[in-house]
Parts: C-alpha cells; structure tokens; sequence
C-alpha cells in the first residue's frame, strides 16, 4: 500500500507526463493547454485512493485516472465559456486564449479523450466503467443546468443548491472513486460506500469553496478574496442569509445582488456583514463538517482491513483543512 | 431480410418514437428539438443495413442506431454555434432558439446520451462500440477544426478538402456501418469492408452536397442554391477551379470570394459561370460518381451471399439519384 503522499504525486504525474498534443494543432493545442495548468489533481487521486485500497496495480489505474481529469477538464472550458469567465488559476481561460469555437470544439474532444482512456481498461470492466463515466457526465450537465437557471430566479431554497452541487460537483468526485473501484474489482457494496463517501466529499468540497472565496485572501486561494459576492453568485452563504434575513435586510440583499456597483470593495463589504449577522459563516462551517462527518461514517462501512482506509481517512482530513 | 423500404421506416420511427426530454427542461427541451427535426436518418439507417446484413435482431439495433443519430445531432448543435447558422431545415438552429450557452451544454449531454445507449447493448459488444464511438468523434472534431481552418487560409488543395470531408462526414457514416456490424457479430474482414465502403459513401455524399447547393432549387434542397458561394464557403466547386483558372479568373474568384456584397444574386451568377467555365460541375459529378464506385465495388468484396448485399447496393444508388 502507497502513502497518501506517494499517491499524490502519483496523480500529479500521470497527469503532467501524458501528452495531449495532436494534429491538427488548432484543436489539441487548446486541450495541451488546458489540462497543463496545474492543480491538486484531486479526481485522479481519489481514482488512486480507491484502487489502492484495493491493492490495483496502479499503473493501470493510470487510464481511469486520466478519464476523470479529462471530463472534468472538458467541463472547465464549456463552463468557462458559459459563465463568461476570463481567468482560471491565474490564467486565461481556454476560451479567452483561443476563442470560443475553438474552445467548443476542443471541449468536444476532451470528452471523447476521456473515453479513449477508458478503452485501454481491461475488456470485462469496460461496460461498468463508461456506464459510469456517461451518467456522471449527465449529473454534471443537469447540475450546470439548474446553476444556470439559478441565476435568473429568486427561488432557490438551501436544499436546491446541495442538489445543484452534489451534480455539479460531488457525483465527479463520487465517480472518480467509483471507477477507481471498479478497475480494482472491488465488491458491488464497497463501490456503492465509496460513490456516498465521494458524493459528501463532494457538496463538502464546494461549500467550503463558496466560505473561501469568501474568507480568503489572494496569496493563498489564487483568486481575489468576494468574487463570488461581486458577481451576485447564489452560493450558500447568501442562500442562508436571505433564508433568515429580516424582511429588511432580505431586501437590501436582494437590492446589492441585483447589480454592479462602481465601488465593489464597499458592496463585499456590506453583503460579508449580512452573512455575519446571520451566522452564515457559521452555518456553513457546521454543514461542511456535516458532510465531512458523513463522509467518515461511511469509510466506517468499507468492507477491508482497518489500514487500508488510512488514505482516504488522510484525504478526508486534509480536504477539511484546506486553505486554497 | 428486410426490404430498404422497411429498414427506412424502422430507422425513423426508432428516432421519432424515442423520448430525449428529461429533467430539467432547460437542459432537455433542446436535446428533443434538435432529435426529431426530421430528416432521412441517414446514420441509423446504414446501422440497420449493416445489422440486417448479418441477420441481427433489429431491435436490439435500435441501441447503436440511435447512438449515431445522437452523436450527429450533437455535431450539428455545436457546428451550428460554430459557423453561426441560423437555420437547419428551414427551422431556427438550436443555439438560436435557446441561446449560444444552452446550446453548448445541451451539446454535451447529447453526446454522453450517444453513448447511453450503446450501454443497452450485450457487454462483450461494448468495448469495441465504445472504442468505434469515441474514434469517430475524435475524427469529426478534427475534421471540422480543419474545416474552420480553411476558412481563413488561401493554401487548401482538393486533397486537404476530401482529407477534411473524409473526417467530417465519411468517418461517421462507416462508423454507423460498422457498429451495425459489431452487435451483429460481423467478422473482422467484412467490419473494414463496411467501415471502408461509408468512408466512401461518406465523400460523395458531400461532393454531392456541394454539387446541390449550387445547382438546385429551393423546394427540393430545403434551402436557396447558392448559399455556400454567397457565405464563400471553399467547396470543392470552388477549389477545382481555382486549381484549374488562369491567373485573371483565379484572382477575380478569390476577389469575389473576400466579400459579402450587396447584391449577392450577382455574385452567385458569376461565380457559378466561373466554375462552368472550368468545368468544376463535370468534374464533381466525376468525383462523386468515382467514390460511388469504389463504394459499390468494396461490396463485392462483402464475405456474405449476393442477395445480403441488395439493400446496401440499393442505398447507394439511392444516395446518388438524390435530389435533395
């Protein structure tokens, strides 16, 4: 059994060793670029973690690895193109770099890349393994759906937004342990605890996203500290503050959400102060431990030895603790 | 055996009897739109001509049938982005009815939907329709990043233009033959014969299309002759004669070729006496009619007896005596 450090890093070079370049260069430029900028490689690492767990020769486990970076890739440069955003990691945006056609069509074949991985899979997993990857990518259409659809209503309650997340965000996640699981032969029953275990990491994971962006500063998140606040994004603190919120303050929410203001710095200020009152920060923090606390329940319920849960115990721990 | 007649009703009834739509409607509506615009189902036809070949029960073909027909109309809901198009069968395109970000995300989950449906088939079946799926979507893409690229650089010769309609268009028809092929347990040898006899069928299909939208009529071509020249789309009509003009009509092409004029009428006439003017009709119908039999002659070479081959034999002759 590897350390969790060793899968780490393991992750990281399965991912910045493969090679995305083809021909014709306008269309395998842009996927070079995009799934070279970097980052935890969290996906693929819990592809790892579950493998592992199962004793899975890891370089095998390389191609399921590779799939879930590459959906969840294909996913950044259409996201990105939708919500019109220009910078990532501190970076242009592959739309912004190449345009949006460009950036449409290599997303397009990012996906297609993601099966490909797949394929070199051993044949007897493979149904299992795009069954999983397809309505995985389902999810995360529906749940880009609904954030989308978010945007122009005002009636969203705390429990749409967990739905939206756990399809935006945690069946990836859930997904990446998942395939992990199924290359390694796992037990139907052990693959069903590790996709809950994902699937709580997962809404965990973007809620303490929405705390950070919010409570953050720049050197350490990467992105400047109320961006979420200054493109009047529905995250969760804003929905538990409007949901408690006197009738007062609910409308001068509502007011400082509807547009954007010349002085941003004043308007963060002022929504941060709403949060605050309404104990959103706190609440929010309870809920990640919530799901993290879900999340460690269930590892209880994996059928293997005790050890063989140290990694995903350690990965749990130190999701919760992240700074960035 | 079934007569082409009837397998061309079961490929459109399989498409118009299927349900896309799902929740949330944002996300599906769009999927249903784009599905069941009409058409002559061409790709799922060729899946059933294939699988009927080898005696494979059609209904169990409906799977990869209507995996075809999803990954068209996924390629066709992000061209249309791409090349801004306004229209597609005389009816608003996707992204025009539902706006630009709609219609990439409806996009995406068209294509996952494609491989949805090869789930249903036999497992030892899946890896290999798996692998056909993901190469041709591979393919498309590239062909149609050599699409765009063309319309921005002087230097395409007719061998890059069949190069790029061979990706765009024939790679998908000889993958709808060979997944009909793959579930009906075809042999390897007549798998590559079918696969080669849509590449074909694929090429002439567009040279066909160029010919049509030059030389047709608006009721029967479902759109006005002479669209590609007024857009200066570089169709073959227009590289074989910049291959064969001298050097005046060579440069008065690319002039009327490098702007949008007021009177368009006028443009399309003297372009198309140009292209008379070089025989570019004449020699198209030349080209179409080569593929077409090399098309007729990889038949020959199907391993299966004489009167298996009537139905893909009648197809072609079909496809070339049309007129729309």
């Amino acid at each position: 059994m590897q350390t969790l450090e060793q899968l780490e890093k393991k992750a990281i070079s399965f991912i910045e060793e493969a090679s995305f370049d083809r021909k014709p260069t306008a269309l395998f430029e842009p996927v070079e670029y995009a799934m070279k900028q970097g980052g935890k490689r969290i996906r693929p690492l819990l592809v790892l973690i579950a493998a592992d767990m199962f004793s899975f020769d890891l370089d095998k486990a390389k191609y399921p690895a590779l799939a879930v970076e590459l959906l969840h890739n294909f996913t950044l440069v259409h996201d990105d193109i939708m919500d019109a955003s220009p910078l990532r990691r501190g970076k242009p945006t592959v739309y912004q770099k190449y345009g949006t056609n460009r950036a449409i069509l290599s997303g397009d074949v990012i996906y297609a890349m993601a099966y490909e991985q797949l394929i070199n899979c051993d044949a007897d997993k493979i149904p299992a393994l795009t069954k999983t990857l397809t309505s995985v990518l389902i999810n995360v259409c529906q749940g880009q759906a609904y954030d989308m659809a978010f945007e122009n209503t005002t009636e969203v309650s705390v429990r749409d937004y967990i739905t939206m997340i756990s399809l935006k965000t945690g069946i990836l996640l859930a997904g990446s342990l998942k395939l992990g699981a199924i290359v390694a032969d796992a037990s139907k029953e052990n693959m069903n605890v590790l996709s809950e275990i994902g699937l709580y990491l997962g809404i965990a994971f973007q809620l303490q996203d929405d705390l950070l962006d919010c409570w953050s500063d720049l050197e350490s998140f990467g992105k400047v500290s109320g961006t979420d606040i200054a493109d009047n994004k529905k995250t969760i603190l804003y929905l538990l503050t409007l949901e408690n919120a006197n009738e007062e303050d609910a409308k001068r929410l509502l007011t400082l959400y509807s547009g954007k203001p010349a002085d941003v710095q004043q308007k963060i200020q002022e929504v941060k102060s709403l949060f605050e009152k309404y104990d959103a920060k706190q609440k929010t923090e309870d809920m990640v431990n919530e799901y993290m606390n879900k999340a460690l329940k269930s590892v209880e319920s994996l059928d293997v030895e005790q050890e063989r849960k140290s990694n995903i115990v350690a990965f749990i721990q130190k999701l919760l603790n992240r700074k960035k």
